[in-house]
């Protein structure tokens, strides 16, 4: 096993003169007269370990066998290095060739690959510049994200993946079933979801939430992140039909600590990664998005603005705009509208409160003006809406009131009867929010496709791997 | 919101003097002629905040709603107490009444409920004290086991939930569908699978490992951390249709490294869990397993034992013991093997390796006896197995003639390209293993049903909240 201080991450910053043992797989391999240049791979670093070999040092066989993709073990010893990004390399005096590699017919040669050619080989990309990068990025986004939390005292909470909620509203959704399909569809009858596993009509989640404010009512401040679900057919570079939800839910909150956390939540993520993760953000600015940074150190440095959508609407209507989808009090906003308040109006994060009623979900608390509720979406330059959350309906008449309105979209009240006895005692204000995890790694990334930040991404026609 | 210098257990860590504001909710309140005290909670602690109000420091009607499950705001200044476990109480100037509860009707009155009550109560139970220390253990075991592996330069990989491998002899998996059932029922004709959303027959995952492996050739050492479904109609107290496995894959690491891993990270994940909720483990180790912390050091002070299957065997066969199941080589161990190994014969865990070929999964590498595999199973005392896992077999030659083998068994040998695949390009030796978190939590909180570990488990039947 490769103990920490043998990671090519690890050897690139030990010292010259010191006796080790590298271990990965080779990227390139070229060769003069005298000497072998041998650039190997972990994965833990962009950037990859040269070792140099004199030529004669290991036999002929050997050598043969040192292709691109070859895993090999190499000892030796630390010499200070002229390349650029290392100070080190290896001298090795003996190398161990692990496993060899089909290297005419592998598929990832020399030549840039389309990210649309890498998608195919799900199982091999992951050893490419690129997707070393995006995946080290996401190991570290996922590890900032918990130590926000932890930090705080929050407490973390599995809430369950599969639902015998319908969740109407939230879009659609996969079911979960073990009846035998072929004989249900052969039987000529509809069918019998009693005979199903949990005898009912179940489905994968929509979201953590309304397990999420159960575990505020005990915990005072939770989160959850885990697999979330849409069985929509859309594909588009934004939808995936598997991904991940960032859910933090406080008791004792108001909308403005709800938007103060946001801030500090989405400052913390970049912080982190910008820390752990610089040698990869500057390799994918390179290739992929010559803004990153700037992007990154906007979001770091500016004090996010905070408007009411009334307000938005009124600079929509007021900027003279020529915009597609047109803007009056009522309508949703869309993506243009959102670049248009960050980048143009604001030049920084937006967070926009105070929707209508009419455009969001069941459970954000209504204000008083009877038109509005308690929500926020937080907009940030180039990626649009990356966090939106609400003050939660914690009067439980209100609520009921609520869901007996919604009854016509399908809401049905005794599927609440836990939800609503939530309020019954000891049901505190409380508020929160969720983030799509790919979406934050698109930002972080620089990534434009979102089945390019996920190992391996479900969309309408594929659950390859 | 609360900060985290707020939390009822910070401010019991805090100095007679200081003036404060609790939070949280009430557990119980008792009045004397001059004074009222209550006992409030957060769920950040299992020892209360007591909190002592002269009489008439507050009206009578916020007096008469402070009732058992309402959620109040309480002002005063810390002084020192002296109730057991407590240095500090706080004596209110103050009390905001957040929310009232219906107190008569409150579910969790001051008797004690069954563990079975509590469970059709998932929205509640959260608030007792059993359930606060359980899921106070389940986050600090979460966080533990994400240190243990990122301090060891461990990449976290999301494999994916939605699966379109059957993973033959995995058990019994649940179906993913979007096909509209009732229409498919009443149609007389068999699943048209092409027609569903990803244009063929889908399940929920069983296991991330065959694409942790994809990782762990392209990253060295990572580990995946997610939910994983069984559809077995399995009634007990130790099986979930959904619950959490954790599985590392390392490169580079032959079964002994593999053995050591294991051995580090049960060790790790006690000692962690022991330093961050000590006072958890006392309220459960004093209501339901009086043996709870000498089992935990136990495994934390010895030394695992290692041993083959073969002697195994040998051992149970001149135990001189009439087990319910005969033991023979070739046959499963049953529990009752495994305790009397690691409770009678060691006294300590035990790591047994080297199965038979014919009760281990296709994966494991063929030994040289042509019998056996390069399995281990981690047997702890009071629990059995708790971490199952091999070295894989990295030969391709080796693998297909495997797979080819089994076809019988229904394994496909097309649904395994990438995977023999990953044998072609530089497919070093490695190994891994799975553990069960759930089982991890019934060992370290000595709650003996399942169901009690996780915050809404999901079992034949039940898939409530």
């Amino acid at each position: 096993m490769i103990q920490p201080d043998s990671y090519v991450r690890s050897l690139l910053k030990r010292s010259p003169g010191e006796s080790v043992t590298a271990r990965g797989w080779v990227k390139t391999r070229r060769d003069s007269k005298n000497v072998h240049f041998i650039q190997l791979n972990d994965g833990s670093s962009p950037v990859d370990l040269q070792i140099v070999l004199d030529a004669g040092v290991v036999g002929e066989q050997p050598m043969d066998s040192i292709t691109t993709s070859a895993c090999i073990s190499a000892e030796g010893e630390l010499v200070a290095s002229m390349g650029k990004g290392q100070a080190v390399q290896l001298k090795a005096s003996a190398i161990t060739v692990n496993d060899t590699a089909d290297a005419e017919n592998y598929p990832l040669q020399k030549k840039k690959h389309t990210l649309e050619t890498l998608r195919e080989l799900g199982h091999l990309r992951t050893r490419s510049n690129t997707f070393g990068a995006v995946f080290r990025v996401r190991n570290a986004l996922a590890a900032a994200i918990h130590k926000f939390f932890q930090d705080r005292g929050f407490l973390y909470v599995h809430t369950p993946v599969i639902s015998a909620s319908d969740a109407e509203g939230a879009g659609s959704m996969f079911q979960v079933t073990t009846l035998d399909l072929d004989a249900l569809g052969k039987s000529g009858k509809p069918a019998d979801f009693t005979q199903d596993f949990f005898g009912k009509h179940t489905y994968l989640t929509v979201s953590g939430q309304l397990e999420g404010e159960i575990f505020a009512h005990a915990f005072a401040n939770v989160y959850t992140f885990g697999p979330t679900f849409r069985a929509e057919n859309s594909n588009t570079p934004r939808h995936l039909a598997e991904f991940y939800m960032i859910e933090p839910e406080m008791a004792f909150c108001d909308l403005n600590d709800n938007q103060d956390l946001a801030e500090a939540f989405l400052k913390s993520q970049v912080e982190q990664v910008v820390n752990a993760c610089g040698a990869d953000l500057d390799f994918l600015a390179k290739w992929y998005d010559p803004e990153l940074r700037k992007t990154l150190d906007g979001l770091l440095n500016a004090q996010f603005e905070r408007i009411t959508y009334t307000e938005a609407i009124d600079l929509l209507n007021r900027s003279g705009r020529n915009f597609e989808f047109p803007t009056h009090w009522g309508a949703d906003m869309q993506s243009e509208h959102e670049r248009y308040l960050t980048e143009e109006v604001f030049k920084r994060p937006v967070i926009v409160t105070g929707y209508p009623k009419e455009i969001k979900a069941f459970y954000m608390r209504a204000n008083e003006d009877g038109k509005t509720v308690a929500a926020m979406d937080v907009l940030a330059p180039r990626i649009g809406e990356i966090i939106g959350g609400s003050q939660r309906e914690e009067r439980h008449d209100v609520l009921l009131a609520r869901i007996r309105e919604m009854a016509s979209h399908g809401l049905k009240e005794e599927a609440y009867w836990w939800y609503l006895d939530l309020r019954r005692f000891g049901g505190v204000y409380h508020a929160g929010f969720g983030m799509g995890f790919e979406r934050m790694m698109m930002y972080l990334t620089g990534m434009k496709n979102i089945r390019d930040v996920i190992p391996f991404p479900r969309t309408p026609g594929n659950a390859e791997f």
